[in-house]
């Protein structure tokens, strides 16, 4: 691990995630995330900004409005000037959605170099749930406690088992290599890797893994980091909340639709342009309020 | 799946790779590489090249010439301007490493949307070896067939059970999120996903992938696709060969042994200043032959 | 140049781009925007993403709402699958522009290598304006006709001085090397490259060139390239103006505003909660009709 | 401006290229290069290559050995985990050849928003030459000090010619858009912007930008950073230098031809099975000496 002796440095440095640094926090049964590393603040951000647009950035003179100003106009080459460098821990199965965002840096734990230790993601109870019957990549209803209970001590059960088998194959009798000893350790198994990302793609990322689509266990590890970002970034996580986060997109036809509401008219699905599932969200859009 | 219906195009096309369209060469026990699309061949990244180059081009008039020019001088962007598209079924812990590979676009299959199919990764017996003493991320010898067999039945069976146990979570009396179901599941699961890649990011890939230090079973899956490769861009593929995939380089240090001992000098590990480790390196590539 | 003989192909291909394909479009005075390949079509998306959601894809069986929903939902990933490849010239500010979309190949012409022709772009008359009074990056009003006629005189006859003196140091009194002769010559000059991006990132640069922000000389390159792309691949095209070019995108704060004024409350700037120049483009949003 | 006040951290910190944060290098006549920000250092490189390997690094304990053997068998992605941030000043069309460089981020300055000062590049009269004879794309001798004069100088006066016009359209006789008004400015004006970069992507870069066939006027700036790397993360330098910098790469069938050189026979072009320019190329690497 880092040292944590505290040394002096001139570069831009931010007190409220200095105090985050090297501690983790804890997520799921086993997963952790810890801050490891970090480059910039909101400061960081106007400053390439200011390289950029020169005088013409004088009618924006603080940063607050500056960074507001950016996120709306989606000008999000300076959000690439700040970079945050975490140490996670999480289940394989989420680990293999969170690689799909390409845009970041990753060292992960091999398992053909080294032995997996004994630790494998079991759901609590509570989030045991039925497949959803509208969401095709979702959950649904919680099942009753006892078959959730029944589902969990079965899933560590055989988890236990797996691992067993793999200790068989990498002890004396077989000393199987470790690249074929680990092939039937279930998704459920922990590993660990250092990600280093910047702030424009880890906002992407958080967009997408925040939304409640996503997966429940990879939302555990998004909000985690939501609340690292803030303390980190709190002018540009304020923008990020408002424009992004927490914005609708409306189609042109969601838009015709709408206008001719503000309008007076009664615009029924039928006559809308939308088709059911549209027409569904576009009155969700109206009628939520953001839950983050 | 796509239709085979053969239509007229004025695009660059490559008679030798049509042939092998929509037809899956199997890799593993139920594995496979099928080619879906390709653009481009070795006259269109001379075509790329003589952009840029202009007149400058004229003295490498031919497109041999010109791509072994562009090969040795690591001019990578005109082999950019070819594109290959994969369909690919492999198991999960191949697919891991694969994924690492970010300079492409992948659609995998969703096992939050659908259901996996019942089939693992069995490694047949003259593959399953024991830990590899001096290569940490390796394989070392055979094991006895008596153990081999063991290995391999008890893979299967194993597996076998995780899948009983996912399709009952399935089942009526559970009906869990598929998201959840699956998380049991071991490593050796089949997965499939598009893929797809630009010619330089493949030689890449290929580079690394093909190399001994990389796992028998996507080492499997590389020489399939070297093979595909070749039909498709034979020019390319024999400079990529000579220039990269056989090439050897050596260190400043390793140059400085070598002017040495080709002036003459007999030059021993300890007056080398190369470590054991290099200097076997260094006797290695003088004395072995290529092997692709 | 590619051979325009038209042969026989497995591949997905579309006859509306087929007849675009080698023939330059023109742009502004000297440039073009010429197809000179392209990979799959809207089914190509439409089978990418039926190989991630599976039997999930089930309830969207044709393309047309498969590609409606990849698009009003952000699955950007299957859009990534088609590859267009373009030969373009333009002057050199605009490329400068154009090579910040890193997520594409190029290969540009090497004033190294070459010699490059005596063109360079000069505004028509109607298009030369005076500095915007509220876009700090923009135009504003034309200029009246004879300082407009006097402005593309000069930038007329000083590029050809220019020119002139780079002949002079390329001719025999000096020899001078390409690589100098050219650092005095205009950014007004026409470059070309090939250029090579996928559907992805090809609309994420057509939602930016298009945009009444960007800077007119490109805009005029966008607008080809999005009838170009009309014509390869319509309903992702359709998809693409509904859900993205022509959507708008509401803050936080702006739907809290607009759900106050659905609800039948007069809501005013001072009590919005949004600053003048956000209330403005909420105003703006709700008023006008799309362009595109 | 960065504060330059010193205030304590946590994180990573290098006393050697903290000094140099904040001060421009110059490079040519008006350029400069400065270090804003920097994250990590050689031991985060270890740490990070030390998650990846977990106990399979204990034979590699210190971390030279470790940045060693990580450079020799290309294991590139610890090298991502440390990041630099320049602000660069450069002529234009040392830009262009810049941001060729995709896996990087930048905030340029732009002559839409703000008015570009009157600075640009006159090169000093010793590296005014003629058109290398055997190098397409490079310079060769040194012309007469009366022609480099003459040179400079008349590129030094065009120059300021071109911005007298540039200023009057700017002016209130015009008022012209900025945007068009910069149109005729020479590719030899200077810009400036951020730059931020991993040391993976900064370390091909430098490979490439350092190379004797990049133009002199990248060069000048690539050896500027090749100085700030090596006070930065010393021994990831060293291993650059000795196994990348420079290294000599051999095609397969040259180190065919050294095997036989080995083996004492008496090759010659002509039975080599090389090309008279790899010929070249080959005796050249055999004999010359490192020059970094």
């Amino acid at each position: 691990m880092n040292t944590s002796d505290t040394i002096v440095t001139k570069r831009a440095t931010v007190p409220t995630i200095e105090s985050l640094l090297f501690t983790p926090h804890p997520v799921l049964d086993h997963g952790f995330v810890t801050v490891v590393d970090y480059m910039g603040d909101d400061a960081a951000i106007c400053q390439a900004a200011r390289v950029s647009y020169g005088k013409g950035t004088r009618s924006v003179s603080d940063n607050r409005n500056l960074i507001n100003y950016l996120m709306r106009h989606r000008h999000t080459s300076p959000f690439e000037m700040c970079v945050l460098k975490l140490h996670l821990k999480m289940p394989l199965f989420v680990a293999r959605q969170w690689v799909r965002h390409r845009m970041a840096s990753i060292n992960e734990y091999s398992a053909r170099y080294s032995v997996l230790d004994k630790e494998f993601y079991v759901p609590e109870e509570g989030v045991i749930c039925t497949q959803s019957a509208n969401n095709k990549q979702g959950r649904g209803e919680q099942i009753s406690p006892k078959k959730a209970r029944e589902v969990a001590e079965r899933l560590a059960r055989e988890a236990q088992q797996s691992y067993h088998t793999y200790e068989q194959f990498l002890g004396e009798e077989y000393s199987l290599a470790r690249e074929l000893a680990r092939i039937n350790l279930p998704l459920s198994m922990y590993t660990q890797f250092y990600w280093k990302i910047d702030l424009h793609n880890l906002f992407h990322f958080l967009t997408l893994r925040c939304e409640e689509h996503a997966q429940y266990e990879i939302r555990e590890y998004a909000h985690v980091i939501l609340r690292i970002v803030e303390s980190w970034v709190p002018l540009s996580f304020a923008a990020f909340k408002d424009y992004r986060l927490n914005a609708v997109t409306f189609s042109q036809t969601m838009m015709g639709v709408l206008r001719r509401i503000l309008a007076g008219e009664n615009v029924q699905q039928k006559n809308s342009g939308l088709t059911k599932r549209e027409w569904e969200e576009f009155q969700a859009s109206l009628s939520t309020s953001p839950h983050q």
